[in-house]
């Protein structure tokens, strides 16, 4: 069917309102936030209830067309790139209802399309308590999340978006409704549909609906910041931390180069000799707060830090955090291109990861600033470069090679919470196996044919 | 291929000690802890190593031979029965080396055939805490658990089996090599694998090692037991309680007709009289202990309970969950018959469906007695019954039937942590999708073309 006539059609499902076809509405769709090459779709459309989305995906399978569903294009590896120029975006931000709060049985249904921080603020003002905080919550939608299984600063304590799926519905390739999982804690009716589905980059269905786990939140929380003078005694502390069996919420990291960009930017005072700073966040039952932070600041000590500050009031913990928020902008202002990776190791290997990104980047002759979750061995080492420079840009490359190689002889792996999507899909294989790639392209072939979900993405088809 | 050609050369891979074919061998490894029918199998093999692991699936694949692969066969749904007279059951007991425990980065790495009890211990030795606890832990094995999602008594705060599980490498069904997780708290390195192999009962795959998640454990405990005069009471204290922003441990109920008849054996002085008994226990930091046992008490109080004991010390607590332990045992040497169901339902509607039970049993002039865990909605309404007296089983299963209905209507499960199996199979579209039963069987068939693992089970091949 030709284009114009597609898109009639989808004017009458949708409404013209919810059908983007313009080339500056295609333009605006190319691309996420991975530094990838931009595609622009065939054109975009916006369903604004379920029964919608599961005809367009019914549509397009019987029309033979590839699709991408986007939330916000949050996306950090490519999965809400258009696969080609004959793609169509399904765009999520019309299904954007928290169908119910359950305050007795400790969840919510939610549409893919609420922006996870409305979210989280909504439940929260319910007196429970959403605990999944990627970097990109004030836009990101809570079905991306599932789809890319999002992580965020309390992954350690709270565990991933992964942790709180409790069930989904969702459309497979061909716009028939599954269902798996339920609004129960426990669930063993069938297949795990619902974890396969998390992580799965838009590849292996299109949901239209969560039940999400939610739990009452701590009652006292404390934050402390601490300046080391090298990166070795900051990973030892972090060692520390968890032999003295304290499992802090948050537990970040920031490495010298950093935080003299933070500081330059934002000229706060930050120690801009130390060779890293953590940033420490405990929270439960106040006896609990006052004896962990006390553990803490003892393990500190004992790792030699050279200060440890404990904000009094909640503007200066605000304040004190502004390092760690800063860090990721400060950063991409510096050169055109921000690669920001996340191979992730057991925490015991971070020292040894913190000095292989260093020592790659000093054998590239590469600009890296390494900040992220210290607690959970989930660094973010960004690469800061212009990506027009063939040269470095091919030195970047290398050096993400290399640094991958690192990652995985350390028991570690390629993505932590950013996702395969087109930019990691190569080296997938090197922390398998050949066994596992060809296991997910056969379970991915069955359950789309035709290969129009996403097709390029994760182990492709 | 001549099974006695086979057995042969299973006996030259695995030695002659690790093959069983007599008659009363096979009898033993036809059954499990299912009311089913028993399939006597063609043979058992015992492979020590993974490498051997993967040659008896790879050769078994070859020929053509359906597989069940089993532990400790405490499955309650036939997860564990063989399929045919043509099935051969990979026996997983002699792979149960515990391969590390890791204390700096709070995960174990395990073979299959590991002792669920016997592993929480050592990890308990080492300082640390696995928390899945299923009824049958001193003799189910860890990849039992994560085939079936095994529960048990600490889902409602620590989640069940599935929350544990950071990776797994399991065979196909061609005996190749699939990888999936890592030993860090956060990947999503390709498809979340290992979440679609948990509670697969043993159709997807067979696991070779499991990386699973450990956590410190709680400094202090304390259990109390309350007696209600009706079970709207205690139904409503759960609600409380969860309504109080505490989230105990365990949280159990037993029944009347439960209570009379571990009294008529144990002569424990149970209050033959109460409509129902509440065992909870809070566990956490001291203070917090203190807090959630006190904030505990007033809910039972505010809801009549008639008495709250609270243990002076472990010998005390240990007396008092007696009943809750003997609970099956006793039920279950009342008639020749034990059916033990685990419908489920959001804990708010534990009142309406313990009626449900109890009126449909009425109604089939049948003997239930009803215990579980009330904190997440998993009540274990237990049939007492004759399996040779056809009207009578008969009525059981129009009984069972009934109470699905009534889970499902209540927006709950069929089952919380016993699994499909064959047992439940018919159900499933019912909770799903007619779309869910053929997905999943696409799914499957992808995955072994062959149809030879556990063919049988589940939603069938």
């Amino acid at each position: 069917m030709a284009n114009q006539a597609l898109i009639k059609e989808f004017q009458e499902l949708l409404g013209a309102e919810n059908v983007f076809s313009s080339e500056a509405d295609r333009m605006s769709y190319a691309y996420d936030a991975a530094v990838l090459k931009p595609v622009v779709p065939a054109f975009v459309v916006r369903p604004t209830t379920q029964e919608q989305l599961g005809r367009c995906v019914k549509k397009l399978y019987e029309n033979g067309i590839p699709m991408t569903v986007r939330g916000a294009g949050t996306n950090l590896s490519g999965g809400t790139i258009p696969d080609t120029s004959e793609t169509v975006v399904i765009l999520t931000t019309g299904l954007n209802r928290i169908l119910e709060i359950n305050r007795d049985d400790l969840y919510a249904v939610v549409e893919p399309g609420v922006v996870t921080a409305q979210f989280a603020a909504e439940v929260a003002r319910q007196g429970l308590f959403y605990p999944p905080d990627p970097g990109s919550q004030a836009v990101s939608t809570l079905a991306g999340n599932i789809a890319e299984n999002a992580g965020g600063l309390r992954g350690l304590k709270y565990g991933v978006t992964k942790d709180y799926v409790m069930g989904l519905e969702f459309f497979d390739a061909t716009g028939e409704i599954v269902k798996s999982g339920s609004r129960t804690v426990k669930c063993v009716t069938g297949y795990n549909l619902a974890g396969m589905l998390v992580q799965s980059e838009g590849t292996l269905g299109v949901i239209s609906e969560a039940i999400l786990k939610l739990i009452p939140p701590p009652k006292a929380s404390r934050a402390l910041m601490a300046v080391f003078a090298d990166v070795q005694n900051a990973a030892d502390a972090v060692a520390g931390i968890i032999a003295a069996h304290v499992v802090p919420c948050t537990l970040e990291f920031l490495d010298n180069n950093t935080i003299v960009r933070v500081d330059d930017f934002t000229h706060a005072g930050l120690p801009r000799e130390a060779g890293a700073i953590l940033l420490i966040e405990v929270d439960g039952h106040p006896a609990q707060v006052e004896d962990d932070a006390a553990a803490v600041e003892k393990v500190l000590h004992a790792n030699q830090a050279t200060a440890v500050h404990v904000p009094k009031d909640t503007d200066e913990k605000f304040k004190l955090w502004e390092a760690r928020r800063m860090a990721l902008p400060v950063l991409a202002r510096c050169r055109p291109t921000t690669v920001l990776e996340d191979a992730t190791v057991p925490r015991s290997q971070i020292p040894a990861m913190v000095k292989a990104v260093n020592d790659i980047a000093a054998k590239y002759r590469l600009d890296v600033g390494t900040f992220g979750h210290a607690g959970d061995g989930n660094l973010h080492p960004t690469f800061l470069c212009d990506k027009r420079d063939k040269d470095e840009f091919s030195r970047v490359e290398a050096a993400i090679d290399e640094m991958f190689d690192v990652a995985i002889k350390l028991k570690g792996t390629l993505s932590g919470e950013h996702g395969i999507g087109t930019a990691k899909a190569k080296w997938m294989e090197k922390e398998t196996s050949r066994g596992t790639i060809l296991f997910s392209q056969r379970l991915r072939k069955a359950l789309d044919p035709k290969g129009l979900l996403n097709p390029s993405k994760l182990v492709g088809i």
